[in-house]
């Protein structure tokens, strides 16, 4: 899936097109002097749900691994805002995976809502620790991502 | 509790000196170069906390009320690090409640600890939305926070 | 300028397609565990530059300004790798100004060099503040804005 | 100076009371929803201010040195409010240099104001990088230090 996809497509995501969730408690610095979730605060959430997943189910450890996920690029788009003290279940998926690299898909949802307040994503290249020179991404790595597949992507 | 309070008896506290609890899960941001969540960033948990707490329990509305609470002086002792992706229970009571200010102490333990990782608080001074002046805490606030007073500041 | 920019053409960018600057210092916080100024903090000051322009030179004011601009979507590509505690300059456009939305374009250079490290932009829609239904950007804000359309804009 | 200090000394700090000075813009997620910057937000200046001097005047390199520093605890007092688009001037000072500890106080000044709006501090012990042990500070970084000795505790 890639940058360019419509909002339009990505504004009918539902929480089945997702594999794997995390919820997170947001912040009260989250919110900005609008009162709502401020935009970049997402890519935070973003980061965090795909290296809680790298590190608990796809073998990655940051400070040791031999290879480490850098982002070359994101995008985000925001549907509808959200506030603290809102508790809020990120929902991730594989779009593309490559030899050295992989996309992710997030979405956002309110607790107990099944249309997503934000959709968005980012492409990580490994790379080699000490080169910072792309790599292969290690076999224990590429099996924990190629669970996060979608059905679309896996045709 | 004043902010004077020795480090040693801050690092004697336990899960069940606190009445109120939430969970938050860390973020990858929050961790700085040295791998360990940054002090700073306890700050923001500290004020997620008590504003969740003032907002469910104690009828404060950010948006609308017609007092809120700004913090005067806080502080902090952090007794052994903590990482991304681990999630954190937040314990929290009231130390001091006077006719309009509030000193709250929050400690941080590891999920499934019952020693604290951190203990810090900080003080609101509430004051009128729009004048900025130090006005009497609402009698639907008080009652809130009074349910935090720890056994000891009761007597 | 798309969202759908190619990465290539962004990559292009040099100091003097911008005609607004402001230079921001790194904070230790922004270096995330791989000594590296984390992804999500560029979206961070995307929103700062756009903000401080709208505030001191597009008469918008956050707490008092009939509209206010909420973004609907962000992008950003990621060239090379800063860490704090660099000093960075960022440059500023704007791609499309429509009745009710702009779209602005940032570029980020490190401290004397001429080629971007980090490019991307995103997209407010001005909103009435109360009812948050679009509106038409206020001539004294739109006269602003058009001092920041790219020459290639203009035409 | 403790971390007791009493509030009131703290206020009468003026700009010649510090050796060294960094000037900051604020972003816009500094304001939480009270449109001022967020308290929490001082204790990620009181990092740059500082880990900047240590690693710019102190031989200190985050990623290599064989020490690093922790913070073992911390403190702020709040005196007036600030907003985003504010720049700010933190002016740094050492006040108690030990064999394996520094304290810090910090003070932060609106551009052309001398008297402070925020004054805090915290106190980093240095540790090996990888024992976490605490270790007496290196030489070179003891020397940048010294520099930072306020009048009152050079005596």
């Amino acid at each position: 899936m890639s940058q360019a996809t419509d909002a339009k497509v990505l504004k009918e995501r539902r929480r089945t097109d997702y594999p794997f969730f995390l919820s997170y408690r947001t912040r009260w610095i989250d919110n900005d002097q609008y009162s709502h979730i401020n935009n970049s605060v997402y890519y935070h959430l973003f980061d965090s749900v795909v290296n809680a997943y790298l590190i608990q189910h796809a073998h990655l450890s940051p400070a040791t691994s031999p290879q480490i996920g850098l982002v070359v690029s994101s995008y985000s788009h925001f549907f509808s805002p959200l506030s603290f003290p809102a508790v809020l279940d990120l929902g991730l998926r594989v779009t593309t995976l490559g030899s050295s690299s992989v996309s992710y898909e997030v979405a956002v949802f309110e607790e107990g809502a099944d249309i997503p307040s934000v959709v968005g994503g980012y492409t990580h290249v490994f790379v080699d620790r000490h080169t910072r020179k792309s790599a292969s991404i290690t076999p224990n790595t590429r099996s924990g991502l190629e669970k996060l597949l979608s059905p679309s992507s896996k045709l």
